[in-house]
């Protein structure tokens, strides 16, 4: 072969080499609800933490080879909620808080990335460790002028026709949103077709037979979210059991690809409530579901794209309280989720008709570590033991309301000084606007490599698939 | 041309294109001391509020092509200080707090980025808005056991050899770490071949004759830092201007490239100070700098990276401390620093025996705007009042101590007010261990695409030049 023969071969491999790795067939698009930079940042101090080591523990997606960061204001807003946030990565247009794909008058529905899949002949799955009709996996198929129109919402789901759903279940399955009692919604969705599976052993027991499924807790669990990973135990469906299950489904019998979105949606949660080790184990639950999901790019490096994002940032958590050394390993004394405790205090209250303070003592050290592994000081304790007289002692009751909790004051004023020990500070128990992350790997990860707009997400997406969204 | 040859050239030109594209002739190696992601974004969202916009206003390097972040921890610490930090960027290294270039013992020195720049025969330059000696712009060219050893680090300046110096000046010119009067540098970097320039016109006066140049504030102006952009008045020294000085010297007569570190070293004091406004007018102040070295970029776009960091975060700022509606924009009626609030409270204090708490107001008002743009709560006032009553009136000075200033209390507490107000929270006076932002643009900035480590910054820049650093 002559020598410029040959280059020319090489040529040719190479354009090809580019023009194969254009489109994705597979794309995960992962979501950490409330997860922004330092909530990544400090789960992977706190792993080093554990094995006394000054350094970071990566996370499975925070090794990919892209890694930038976006804004997430909305259009209303400096800081976004998220149905703002979850509509803006979902159709690449921002708009008012509390909307879900539509603009900001709640007059024009805009397409979504996942319209765009499906219409592309993609199987879609959309999944979440809240409910189904929650802000978030909502903003990617339903159109509705507020987040809290969870019947609609789940009206929206049976037109979407998309493939999977997967999570806790429906807040509202029988009432609409002028509380009048409707038709419920889950024959709709049987008689749409959909096999609904509850838990992970009825999705065992039905996925072969399933065309479209909707994946929800099993029977009688809470439909609002599954429980905080701190929390769960065996037996307990999670969110990588709820990926697997859509992976699983969405390949089964399909050559065109899929478009899946999970979310991590109590990472959020637990950062309204400032609870710093419950938003640690967030973080990594939802790390093992991008595991499961890098697992499948692995198979299928040259047609898959994942991308890991947030909606927006919550509570403003800063790692450092003052001194330079940190002192986050002290946080795995928390053996439970503040809301998990603050249960646990109202049943010491309610089974006993006089409660000691050294039983609550006992309670604290048992869960959080203070007063053993984590000493208070005097002040903190007597604050402590003031809000037990309190509530105790005098029943006066007191709660922290956070977005999505309304803890025992003791349980959170306990988290909160395990926190400060624990050189964690919270700037609110609402969102910042901070950046919000965007790691990615794979087919097409290259053009997530500079500071963007959360919008920029979707649109750039579709550009790289040919599709239309926000329309 | 046949069709095969068409192609075959097309290829060489492709070729070309990417071996042409490799190395860097000019180096910008910009580094915001405190500069965190969080203040970069509150400056971005500033800017846009003073125009009624919510939305951000991009900095020039905020729109580099390629962005991303990197861990700031250091060999001792989890959270860094600026010697241990600094030395990451210049030398690939972790080591311990304090330290400057070396090994943690202090015995082994490391080569940085610098040296080898120089060792290649480049031009190499060293700017910052704070003393030259200073931790971060020290880390380039000393190697110290203490960022406190001044004079020696001076000495070290001298053994560099390195063709620009900049800043405000020389903490300890004739005094050693161990408190002795030791030979003035002054006239040894003027016998080692420097030219000493005072001043923007000072410096215009010589450069022309000048070989190796070290240029300082004007005599008798603060050798410590130039002041704080926000107090700074027309014919202050500013960092825009050393930029530009440093970029003339250093391509003058010189084919070979230079590499330029530029340090803005005040976002870091102000933001131990936790004072906003003065932290986003350095942050505004630092990106003039960069805009110094874009313009250059575009006139040299084949032969430039610019590369725009910083060494850790200081504060834990966090944009939004409870409502979704931000108000940054109320932060534009801070019209001097913290600092010069500081000196003004205390002219007043000593202008007058009977200073009324209503002159006070004034001056707050004129100053930060509070009571008159920015309404306080009584509850607010009365603290106030209570801060001036032991200051004013019965004499008992209150300082509000923070790394680089030691700020009259009621400074401080006004400040605060107004940071509250105007959506800023603030996790502490000391630095946190949030990731450095990593911005860059030119040839070789495809490298600094994902999450790294800090000191993967030089060694990434090295690895593309060919050359050895840390050793």
């Amino acid at each position: 072969m002559k020598r410029t023969s040959l280059l020319f071969y090489l040529f040719l491999i190479f354009t090809q080499a580019v023009s194969a790795q254009q489109r994705p067939k597979y794309i995960f698009f992962m979501i950490g609800d409330g997860m922004g930079l330092n909530q990544i940042n400090l789960t992977e101090v706190f792993l080093a933490a554990q094995e006394d080591r000054n350094t970071v523990f990566p996370l499975v997606f925070s090794t990919f080879p892209h890694a930038t960061f976006a804004t997430s204001y909305s259009l209303s807003h400096g800081v976004t909620d998220s149905a703002a946030g979850g509509t803006a990565l979902a159709v690449g247009k921002k708009t008012k808080n509390g909307v879900l794909g539509m603009d900001s008058a709640g007059t024009v529905s805009y397409k979504s990335i996942a319209f765009a899949a499906k219409e592309a002949g993609l199987k879609v799955g959309i999944t979440t460790s809240v409910s189904i009709d929650h802000a978030t996996p909502a903003s990617f198929y339903a159109h509705q002028p507020s987040r809290n129109m969870y019947y609609e919402i789940g009206l929206d789901l049976l037109k979407s026709n998309f493939d999977f759903f997967g999570g806790a279940g429906f807040l509202r399955p029988d009432q609409t949103y002028k509380k009048e009692s409707a038709p419920s919604l889950y024959p709709q969705f049987e008689q749409a077709g959909y096999t609904l599976a509850y838990g992970q052993d009825g999705y065992q027991a039905v996925k072969n037979k399933a065309n479209k499924t909707i994946l929800m807790n099993v029977k009688g669990s809470d439909s609002e979210s599954l429980k905080y990973a701190i929390d769960q135990q065996a037996g307990d469906l999670n969110l990588a059991q709820i990926t697997d299950a859509a992976i699983e489904s969405l390949t089964r019998n399909n050559e065109k690809g899929f478009f899946l979105m999970v979310e991590g949606g109590k990472i959020d949660w637990s950062s309204h409530a400032n609870d710093a080790t419950t938003t640690i184990r967030e973080v990594l639950d939802f790390n093992e579901a991008v595991k499961r999901a890098y697992d499948f790019y692995q198979k299928h490096p040259q047609e898959t794209l994942i991308i890991v994002t947030a909606d927006h940032e919550t509570g403003g958590i800063a790692i450092g309280n003052g001194s330079s050394r940190l002192n986050t390993k002290i946080l795995a004394n928390q053996k439970v989720s503040q809301t998990a405790l603050s249960k646990l205090l109202n049943e010491l209250r309610t089974a006993q008709s006089e409660v000691q303070w050294e039983q609550v003592k006992t309670l604290l050290s048992n869960h959080l570590g203070l007063f053993s592994a984590v000493p208070i000081t005097m002040k903190d304790e007597d604050m402590l033991k003031g809000i037990f007289q309190k509530s105790f002692v005098n029943h006066e009751e007191e709660t922290a309301k956070s977005l999505y909790a309304n803890d025992d004051k003791l349980a959170s004023e306990a988290v909160k000084i395990l926190n400060k020990a624990g050189s964690i500070s919270w700037a609110s128990g609402n969102h910042s606007a901070a950046y919000i992350p965007v790691f990615s790997i794979g087919v097409g990860s290259e053009l997530f490599a500079h500071k963007m707009e959360n919008t920029d997400i979707p649109k750039k997406l579709a550009d790289l698939q040919g599709w239309k969204i926000g329309e």
